[in-house]
C-alpha cells in the first residue's frame, strides 16, 4: 500500500482523531482484534514495541532491587472479598472461572483483574520477622478487566501489564517506594517514549480501589485527551490487615506491614501512537522503535548496491543500532511509504549515484528532513541524529502539552477550553460528591494534583480550594 | 539454616526421591504452592532461572527468524471443538470461564490450554496468499490444564511456556520446522541446563492431540523415570482445514497450508532440580545459573576484606559473570551451605590470609574441589572454570543418562529393569492397542521412537516390529 492509499484509507486525524487512532494501529500491524469481543491480538511490530518497553523498565526494576516472581492467575473467590473498596471496585468487572477438569468447582475462581489480594495472601505466609523485609516483587502477566467499551491497547477485556507489590516495616519506606517507582515510570514516559507527562497524587474519588493513596502520571494525546499511564500506589496497611501481614519489629513488638503496588501496561502503546502519530501514520521515537534505522537499496539490481547496504547495515549493527535492510521486490517507492506509516524514525536510502559519491541520503521521519551522511563516519553519525530525534520529538510533545494546560478559575471556561481539546488547571474543594457532580454533568474527571492550595475557591462549589488540579476528559 | 539441618530436614534422595524433590525445590525458595490446589507461585529464585531459560530460548527463536506476538488466552468454546482429536485431548482438562462482567456469557470461555486454535484462527485472516509465508509467530504466556495429580514445576494446574506456530506453503518446509525447533529445544536442554536427552518421533498413541506427528526431547531423571521436555510438532493440514487457513499459491490455486507447533515449560526447571541436584540441594549448571559466583567474606571486620571482596566481584561483572557478594551478618559457614544448598556453581571465599597471599579459595559446587586462584587473574580464570563445571555437569548427567538405558527383547526384563529405575530400549510393532495394554498393565510407556526397524519382534505381541523405542516411566 503507498503512502497516497494509506492517506485515503484512515480517518482524518484532525476531524476523527478516534477514527485516527483505530485505523492506524490496525493497518500498521499494531495490533488486531480478537475473536472474543475487547480482546486484542498484539502481533509481532507491537508486540516488538513492547518488548523495548519490558527491556527499559525491568532493568531499571532490578537497579533498585526488585526480584520477578509469578503468581497465580486464579483467585479464590473469597480473597477479593476481604478489602471492602478493593472488592467494589473490581467486581462489575471480574471474569469468573466456575467449571474446571470437567466439574463445577466448590469455590469460584477470578482471573485476576490484579493481584493485590493473592499475592498479599502469599506474603503473610511469608513475612514473620523485620528482618524479613521488605520484600519487593513484581510480575510481567497478563489480566482481566471485562470492559463495555474496548479499544485495542487502550481498554481490553485482556491486556498486559507489569505489577509491583512491596511490603515495608514504616510508612515512610512504603512512600519513598511509591515515589521511587513513580519517578521511574516517568522516565519510561518521557525517556524512552518521549512522551512528557504531568504527574502527582490523584484525588480520593479517582484513588485506586483499596488504596489510601494512588500517584499516576497522565500523558495528553494530540486532541487534548488525558490518559492515565502508569500508577503508584500507598496501600498503608489495608492490603496487610485484609491479608493479615504481620511482622515482629525489631522491639519484638507484631505489627502490620506497609505495602505499595505500581504498573504499566500496554496501554502505553496507545499513548505513544496517539502523542507522536501525524496523517501519515506512526511516529516512533528511536529509544523504543524496533526498527530504528531501515535501509532501502535503490536500483538494487546495479552491481555493488546490495552489498553496500549490507556493509551499512552491518556497521550500523556492530554501533548497536536496530536496523532493517529491506531487499525485497517491493519499488522503493513502496517501500519509502511503508516504512513512514510505520513510523521508523531514520530512513536511508543507498543507490548506484550514492554509492559513486561515497554517501547515502537519510530522511528524518520526525521533520521530514533530507540530507546526505557521508558512508565513511555514517556508523558514528546514526546515533547521535537518533539521539537527536529523541530529543527534539519530547520537545515536540512538550509543546504540545503546554499548549493543552489552560489555568482558569471559571467554570464555564474550564469546560469550554476542555471541549475545545484542552486540559484545565483548577482549583477545587477536594470534596467527593462536588468532583462526581462535575463528571456526571460533563465527563471531566481530575487527572493529577498539581499543588495543595487553600487560599482559593473551588472552581465548581465556591468552597474553599484543597488543591490546585488538573481537569480533562479521558481516554 | 546450615547444611546439617537441611540434610535432616529433606526426604533422603535415594530412598524417597520424589519426596526430596518437593523438599527441595520449597525449601531452596524455587517455588511455593499457591492458594487454589494445583497452582505454584514461582518464587524469585526459580523465576530468575526461567529468566535465564528464556532469554536464551528466545535469542535463538529471533536468530531463525520467529517473531513473537500475544493471542487472547481466552478461547470460544466452540473453536476447541473444531479439530475433533484436539477437543478429546483438552477437553477433560480445561478450566471454563462463564461469568463475565457481571452477566452470564453467551458463548462459554475455555482459558488456553494451548492456542492452535484460536491462532489458527487469526491466521485464516492473515494468509491469503503464498507470499504472506511462511508465518511463524512465538508466544511466552500461561496456559492452564486442570490436572488431578499435580506437582511444583512438573504438572500444575497453570504454568508458564512458550508455544510456536507456524504455517507453511509446502509440508517439506513444514517438516524442516519442526525439526529446526527440536534441534533449538536439543541446545536448551544439553548447551544451557547441561542435561542430555533422547530425542526423536513420538508413536502414534503419544502424539499431541491433532497432530500428524510430533518430536520430543526425553529427559532421565536420578530415579531413572523419563520427563517429557519439550515437543514440536507437525500438524499437517490438520488445523488448517479445520481452521480454513488457505492460501493462493504461485499457480492461483487455493490450497490449505502446513502448520507446526512447538512448546518448552517451566517443567523444564523441574527436570534441572532432578537430573542434577544431591544430598545436599541444587547443583545448577553456570549458563543457566542466576547466580554463577558467590564470593562470602571471612572475618569481614577486618580491614580490607570487604573492600578486596568488592573488588573481585566488579571485577567478575566486568567479565560478564553473574555474581553475588553477601557481605549479610551471617556467618561465613551459615553462608557456604547456604548457597551449596542453592547449587551456586562456585564459591569464593576471601579472608584476611587471602588477601595477604594474593589469591581466593575456591570451591565447585559439582566436585566440591577445592583450590586457591590468585587475585590477579581471577577475572579471566573464573570464566573458565565455569565453563568447566558445565562440561563436567553435561559429562556426568551424560553418564547416567547411558547407565539408565538397558537393550533388551524380553517383556519380563523390561517391566523388572524399568521398575529398576531403567529406561528400556526395545523392539515394538507400533499398534496402539498393544501399547496401550503394556501401559494399562504397568504404567510404562514409550517415550521416543529410537529407529526405524521391521527385522524384529515386538517385545510384547511377538508380530514383526516397525521400530526400536525407548520404554520408561514417566513424571
Amino acid at each position: 500500500m503507498n503512502n497516497q492509499d494509506f492517506v485515503k484509507e484512515v480517518a482524518d486525524i484532525n476531524t476523527d482523531f478516534a477514527g485516527w487512532y483505530t485505523d492506524v494501529v490496525l493497518k500498521t500491524d499494531l495490533v488486531d482484534y480478537g475473536p472474543v469481543k475487547g480482546t486484542m491480538v498484539i502481533k509481532p511490530y507491537g508486540y516488538a514495541i513492547w518488548e523495548q518497553l519490558q527491556s527499559y523498565a525491568d532493568k531499571r526494576f532490578k537497579e533498585v532491587g526488585v526480584q520477578n516472581a509469578y503468581f497465580p492467575m486464579f483467585i479464590p473467590e473469597s480473597y477479593l472479598k476481604r478489602e471492602a473498596e478493593h472488592v467494589e471496585g473490581f467486581a462489575p468487572e471480574v471474569a469468573v472461572v466456575t467449571y474446571a477438569g470437567g466439574q463445577e468447582l466448590s469455590e469460584k475462581l477470578i482471573v485476576r483483574p490484579t493481584s493485590e489480594t493473592i499475592i498479599c495472601e502469599m506474603y503473610a505466609k511469608w513475612i514473620k520477622s523485620y528482618r524479613d523485609l521488605p520484600v519487593r516483587m513484581n510480575q510481567w502477566c497478563n489480566v482481566v478487566r471485562w470492559e463495555k467499551t474496548t479499544r485495542p491497547f487502550l481498554r481490553t477485556s485482556e491486556f498486559l501489564w507489569q505489577e509491583g507489590h512491596t511490603v515495608y516495616a514504616t510508612p515512610e519506606d512504603a512512600q519513598d517506594d511509591v515515589e521511587r517507582m513513580l519517578n521511574i515510570y516517568i522516565d519510561v514516559a518521557q525517556k524512552l517514549l518521549a512522551i512528557p507527562v504531568l504527574n502527582g497524587r490523584k484525588t480520593e474519588r479517582e484513588k485506586f480501589a483499596g488504596a489510601v493513596a494512588t500517584y499516576g502520571i497522565e500523558a495528553i494525546m494530540r486532541d487534548g485527551k488525558c490518559l492515565q499511564a502508569g500508577t503508584s500506589h500507598n496501600l498503608g496497611q489495608n492490603f496487610a490487615k485484609a491479608s493479615n501481614i504481620r511482622f515482629l519489629n525489631k522491639d519484638g513488638v507484631l505489627e502490620y506491614g506497609y505495602s505499595t503496588s505500581w504498573g504499566i501496561s500496554t496501554r502505553l502503546i496507545g499513548a505513544l501512537v496517539m502523542v507522536h502519530g501525524d496523517e501519515r501514520g506512526l511516529k516512533l521515537p528511536p529509544n523504543v522503535a524496533p526498527i530504528q534505522v531501515v535501509i532501502i537499496p535503490v536500483a538494487s539490481h546495479k552491481e555493488g548496491v546490495i552489498e553496500k547496504c549490507q556493509e551499512v547495515a552491518d556497521a550500523l549493527i556492530k554501533a548497536g543500532v536496530r536496523v532493517k535492510l529491506d531487499d525485497s521486490k517491493n519499488t522503493p517507492g513502496w517501500k519509502f511509504n511503508e516504512y513512514e506509516m510505520k513510523g521508523v524514525p531514520v530512513r536511508l536510502e543507498i543507490g548506484p549515484r550514492d554509492i559513486e559519491n561515497g554517501v547515502a541520503t537519510f530522511v528524518r521521519r520526525d521533520t521530514r528532513e533530507k540530507a546526505q551522511l557521508s558512508l565513511d563516519t555514517i556508523a558514528t553519525e546514526i546515533p547521535s541524529i537518533l539521539e537527536q530525534v529523541q530529543q527534539n520529538m519530547f520537545d515536540m510533545a512538550k509543546q504540545n502539552l503546554d499548549n493543552a494546560i489552560v489555568e482558569t478559575d471559571d467554570y464555564n471556561t474550564m469546560v469550554n477550553e476542555i471541549n475545545n481539546k484542552k486540559v484545565a488547571l483548577s482549583y477545587h474543594c477536594g470534596d467527593k460528591d462536588c468532583e462526581e457532580e462535575i463528571k456526571n454533568k460533563t465527563t471531566i474527571k481530575t487527572r493529577v494534583i498539581h499543588s495543595y492550595d487553600d487560599t482559593h475557591k473551588c472552581i465548581y462549589c465556591g468552597k474553599q480550594s484543597k488543591y490546585r488540579v488538573y481537569f480533562g476528559k479521558q481516554y
